[in-house]
């Protein structure tokens, strides 16, 4: 345990949600905010825990994001719930709308949650696991930012933009995955960056279209797409329906929007589905969950591993001994906690 | 132009009707299945055009469709179309249950179609892009035969489950992908088997779980799915949603419901899913079209190429000049129209 402190994760969950209240936020949406966070701490999801909050308050600090959004809720009673983050961050607005979605896709067997205008630090798995507890099944997508070329292209021009799915089942964690549509995610870009290691090969492309293994130049340059032309294809799919479709920004629109860049978060729309499996499989006699059942011990039995498994491993552990931080984590949380922005570096 | 012979796609329609009309499949269904294997031969999408045609009649020979099965429609007012395909071809029953999809999601803003116990051949951008005509964005997908493994596994297990969407734009023809989540389609790797081809690497493990590079050691082996264990996850997610949560069969009970035979075409379900843009992104003034076309543009002029241009060129070739059928192909056409089921080899 050296100069490891151990956190419960509702002292975790209460020191973040202190920090951003500290620095203007709403209170909901300090607490809506520091769940998610905590959840990724919790989980040994580094890159979505309180790594993310410097991030969260220099876009503050920028004056692109509103500490005092109160999202505003359109639904009438079909399946689209539509929500404007009027400019505040994504956590609170998914917070409001997401009772709705559930009740909504009971009802019609699907629905859409749609995100306004929210800074978003693209926890899918959060969103789409919460769903799944409940009972249905969920996807969810959003844009980001410009970093990643499409294939056969040399420029950025799609984002990362991460891709969820949950599949309820029962007495057992949710089926969930969420994952960039780049070979790698943005942040364990910076993470090879801050580290000063150098980028597995076939992740990215220098800013002259070349193929790079220094982050830096990499972070300068373009990503890749997972899956060559069929992972572009699906990061394209996923900015026109959670941007042009929602009449919301595009990774390119959200990164002119912050004027390059992107140490802050972005600004977007998000896409939510949900599906209840009883009313789709209503009528037919075959348990949809016992199917989805069968599916998933098939790819146990044969070796294969479900995704999600090293998250829910770390987070049994944080339940029965606590979340390990380091000093430095420590440090930075206490000196947020008292000074807020003013405890950021320039 | 050597031993070829040019169809007008009327023509080609006609007689692949024709064909099967005779083999005893009613009218309405015959025609249906004919528009989507001329569609695909218009399109030099031969994978999926009139050498489509056996593999539908030999499932008939088999007793294993129903040629005379009238698909059965239920749908309330809500999002939801759900059409009993009832054992018979796939095609039929999309027909049927398209013009209410749209309706619905007209009105709702986006609706489900779920076809249940239909005979398949995964034309889906044939669907999606009629969707798309209409100006709705389309998502396609259905499970097909357990034939890949899971990543990191050996056995076979998922099906090559297609996923197609389609983005509407004005003027133009829309934006569509349609690929399978295997490295390659299986059809692929059949037309390799028939012209003695080997594989490209990476396709396919043998049934000891070896890469392997012959045609026929894949297809009793396991094919692999396109981007690691993000095509892997794709392609379960595929499963589950349009096999399990429609209450109908995984790959693997498609398979066991064939006992095993692979040259038929599988019974499964399909889901399709439609969105409206123009509800989507209602009262947020920004136009969806106007947000697309300029995403797509930023990809092309790049140098990258969209989706489905190779499969727009040769239609417009086909469309202006007709459709070259080769001697064999032709002499087959003839076979089957003037003898039906005996002309098949057995």
């Amino acid at each position: 345990m050296n100069n490891k402190t151990m956190y419960t994760i509702e002292r975790l969950e209460e020191d973040v949600g202190l920090i951003f209240k500290k620095c203007g936020v709403i209170d909901d949406a300090a607490e809506a905010i520091a769940r998610v966070i905590s959840a990724g701490e919790r989980d040994g999801c580094k890159s979505h825990g309180i790594y993310r909050i410097e991030g969260c308050l220099r876009v503050l600090q920028a004056g692109k994001v509103s500490p005092q959004a109160v999202p505003e809720i359109e639904a009438g009673d079909g399946p689209m719930v539509k929500v404007d983050a009027k400019g505040g961050f994504a956590s609170l607005a998914y917070e409001k709308g997401v009772p709705l979605l559930i009740e909504r896709a009971q009802t019609h067997g699907l629905a859409a949650l749609v995100i306004n205008d929210c800074l978003h630090f693209s926890a899918l798995w959060y969103e789409v696991e919460d769903i799944a507890s409940r009972g249905l099944v969920a996807l969810s997508m959003c844009p980001s930012y410009a970093v990643m070329a499409p294939w056969g292209g040399k420029q950025p021009l799609l984002g990362t933009n991460p891709f969820a799915f949950a599949w309820p089942r029962k007495g057992v964690d949710p089926y969930v995955f969420d994952f960039a549509t780049t070979v790698a995610a943005r942040g364990e870009i910076e993470l090879h960056r801050r580290e000063g290691r150098p980028l597995p090969e076939g992740w990215a492309v220098d800013n002259a279209g070349q193929p790079t293994t220094d982050p830096d130049a990499a972070l300068a340059g373009a990503m890749l797409p997972f899956g060559q032309h069929k992972g572009s294809a699906i990061a394209t799919m996923i900015e026109l329906l959670a941007g042009p479709m929602l009449g919301d920004f595009t990774s390119q629109e959200a990164l002119d929007f912050m004027h390059g860049d992107t140490s802050l978060l972005p600004r977007h729309g998000a896409l939510v589905l949900a599906f209840d499996p009883q009313v789709f499989s209503h009528g037919r006699h075959r348990d949809p969950m016992a199917g989805g059942e069968q599916l998933l011990q098939g790819i146990v039995n044969q070796g294969a591993r479900l995704p999600s498994q090293r998250r829910y491993k770390a987070r049994r552990e944080a339940v029965s001994e606590g979340i390990k931080l380091s000093e430095e984590e420590v440090a930075l949380l206490e000196r947020l906690k008292s000074k807020g922005l003013d405890a950021l570096t320039p």
